[in-house]
């Protein structure tokens, strides 16, 4: 890291990416809006220089992290000063520091993950479940839970005192048929369409097709009274990278 | 927030600094090692261009924040792949990535802390509870704390799965005297000394006398079997940093 001007006057500083993720999730639709809310593993790949073993010794003594990143694919987008909440139907706006929004000022992220494992391939990676990040999202900081002063169960939490109630998830027997041989991808589709992955704008449109890039495939659903049913899974088309 | 490199090959972001704390602090000896141990209220004071009350409705909602930080006043001394961290009493190293120690990539902190108040004074500024964070401390994120994703209190720790043991405090009577007057500062110097401030590879030469500077005093104190005993508080002379 560097510093830009000197003592307290420093107005910016430079952070290097230490990793990053290597995931299932292709584009920004469909990822749920928590971490921790859905049942979905990836990798965090350390980069060159910050991928020495001694660099994790004893991390494998806490079951859950803390990753600092950044939102990358809103960086083109820029921030706002106040946000429009999924949780508040995308109809009331807060302050962008009262939201969990990527669209912040610096468009830091951070989420909490379940470490599942430490792997020496292809350098150093971390095996990660419950991670709400986009695949190639860039990492800047790991960092163990320590519950006794992270966990704050009875703190306060203005509009979004829980979780989103989840959707009941149906397969059609077309889709059904298709994916009888890959049940973690069945797993991973319906623990991603649970939490109701259309923009709240959209939520009073009953019966629209949605499509959604997941994994190495492309799925296509629809939402109606609380159930959102599954109608095609097809393979992504090679070279396409159905980022939106 | 800028960035270097174009697509998945960022090297690093440039991330600006949205507000600085200001706190009793003043000097990095003293400071608790864990936000919310201590009951000690400090100020973030917002910047120009992130200081819009727009940019905080709706956050009197939530009763505690994360801040993500810079120890700025280590990045001067780099980061190391193994720290000491004090719980295991500095003998035992472990990677830095399982540790909060400021001596990691980037230097970023990450602190809870609970919100007192938001004040449109000088701009405006948050009102903040069990901050751990040094006077002058550079902030580049606020974000609510979501207790349904947040707070996992089950969770694993290694080697720091509880709070470490509060030493008992006592005041001699000179300064009890001279104290009388001032309870908040009794309080501050009781709960910043509970926490044991020794560097931990100090903590077995019992009866050293120990100066620390908080809020505008110098503090002598000496920890023996467990009990630190205040022996003398002066005013910092003026002009004087105390920032060692």
């Amino acid at each position: 890291m560097s510093d830009e001007g000197t003592g307290s006057g420093v107005d910016a500083y430079h952070l290097q990416v230490i990793g990053e993720i290597r995931g299932p999730y292709k584009e920004k639709f469909g990822i749920p809006r928590q971490p921790g809310l859905v049942d979905v593993e990836c990798l965090l790949q350390l980069r060159t220089g910050f991928d020495r073993p001694e660099m994790f010794e004893g991390l494998e003594g806490f079951s859950h992290l803390w990753l600092t990143f950044v939102f990358h694919d809103c960086l083109g987008q820029g921030w706002r000063d106040r946000v429009r909440p999924p949780r508040l139907g995308g109809n009331r706006r807060v302050g962008v520091f009262a939201s969990r929004s990527p669209f912040r000022p610096n468009h830091l992220g951070l989420s909490v993950v379940e470490l599942l494992g430490i792997e020496q391939q292809d350098g150093l990676r971390l095996r990660l479940r419950g991670a709400d990040l986009l695949d190639g999202t860039p990492v800047l900081d790991i960092k163990p839970y320590l519950p006794y002063v992270d966990a704050i169960p009875g703190a306060r939490a203005g509009f979004a005192p829980g979780p989103p109630t989840a959707l009941q998830v149906r397969f059609s027997a077309q889709v059904r048929q298709k994916l009888a041989g890959d049940a973690p991808l069945q797993r991973i589709i319906a623990s991603v369409l649970a939490q109701d992955p259309r923009p709240a704008y959209q939520a009073d449109d009953p019966g629209r097709l949605y499509g959604m890039r997941l994994a190495e495939v492309n799925v296509r659903f629809r939402i109606v009274a609380g159930v959102a049913e599954v109608v095609a899974v097809e393979p992504v088309a090679s070279g396409g990278s159905g980022r939106g």
